[in-house]
């Protein structure tokens, strides 16, 4: 079971009015919880430059499903990739355009690299690969 | 009907070496489209830093659904906002911790504001907001 | 004077180890100072999205002194916004190439529009603006 | 000598009115001088991602002169890193309030793990290490 420790932080009293100020624009509920989302995102960006373990990440393309035979080559790429890919969740933005978000799981290196090969593709018009985390050992 | 148009680009036969290395590691079928998709992410990275119009966003967090009662709150802040939200993705990652996609559409600001509600909500342990676009005007 | 004051965390234990491994890593010699480097991080960050205050930056570039006139030319464009420059910077990378950094003090509009003037010019080859803080009601 | 060489690069009519935008609020001379920038930009991010040769750095820090005998402590770290340290810019903000800048050359591992520790230090209120390029083979 989860155990629950408590520490203390000494700051500047100034500092903290700031801190307050902004974690209230943000609307977290209280500190705690947005030290603990600094402290999370900062591990996340850590083993994602390590490439220590397994992470999930969202492919995001935009891309004109009528340009250059590309659902066909983007649904071929994804086959080669069927144990790194989770789900697909497509968005038909207007008549050409489509949104679309690819779960990933796996090593770091080989999500970037297949995330290079779709944004790469020709007709894809905008891409970004954000890493997240499978959220075991991040309470 | 769109519109095709080529212009030159003069370079050092060395940078231009180092470029050509760098694309085919990404896996680029030729410059142009190397070069357009550094051209749009330009764009795109201007659209939303001056706000100017209209985004497409794919907000990513994971969570534990048994904490805080984060399933029903969730549910209940994105209720709020089904005018912005297109569609959701949710994927299990394993017993406790959820992965989900939310794609969401409208002026830049009120979509940075939803995700900083939604990121700041007790139980969410990772958050990232992808802007992208929504590929008109982006050929 | 400054006042301290002092405000528990709490944290899954788990979590907390992570956190601890983090801070070793990078040095910090205890929990209050990394927390409080996080916090600072990002209040400057959302002071130069908001544009609210004047802030500080340091602006990098790299450039071969032998093209294009341009020791000329940044000199002169260095000379129309002495208002914003405080010091400048120069280190002699090699026979070629000059590293110079300009220290900036204004809005961050003013700084941003000036960077992109330096950056854009040609024989230029890289260029960054690094945002960071008057330091004041940051301790 | 320097070669230059010339290539073409195909476009819709749209995109390139946008990147012609783009590039006059930037201040750019010519498409040439834009492509070029973020072509260097594109492998400068490489080299540094990869590790893979000397790169040259700034590491720009805030502090306070009067805490913490940090002056004292920041000089012996210095010293540590003659090697890697070239040059040192120091600017007065205020009475209370530094603004250091130190030009670093060396493996990217180790100019990070120098500012990891110079960032880590009691009373550096904020710190951010500018990655840049020796210049070398980037014309």
């Amino acid at each position: 079971m989860a155990q629950i420790v408590r520490f203390g932080v000494s700051m500047d009293a100034e500092l903290l009015a700031a801190f307050d100020a902004l974690i209230a624009a943000k609307g977290y509920p209280n500190r705690s919880e947005a030290v603990r989302d600094m402290v999370r995102e900062a591990i996340v960006s850590r083993d994602w430059e390590q490439e220590s373990s397994p992470g999930v990440a969202a492919l995001c393309i935009v891309y004109d499903h009528d340009k250059a035979d590309l659902p066909r080559r983007l649904a071929r790429l994804q086959h080669h990739h069927t144990r790194e890919i989770t789900a697909t969740l497509h968005v038909h933005l207007d008549e050409h355009n489509c949104l679309e978000v690819i779960i990933l799981k796996g090593s770091p290196g080989k999500l970037r690299r297949f995330a290079d090969q779709v944004i790469s593709a020709r007709g894809v018009k905008h891409g970004k690969l954000v890493m997240t985390t499978t959220g075991k050992h991040l309470h």
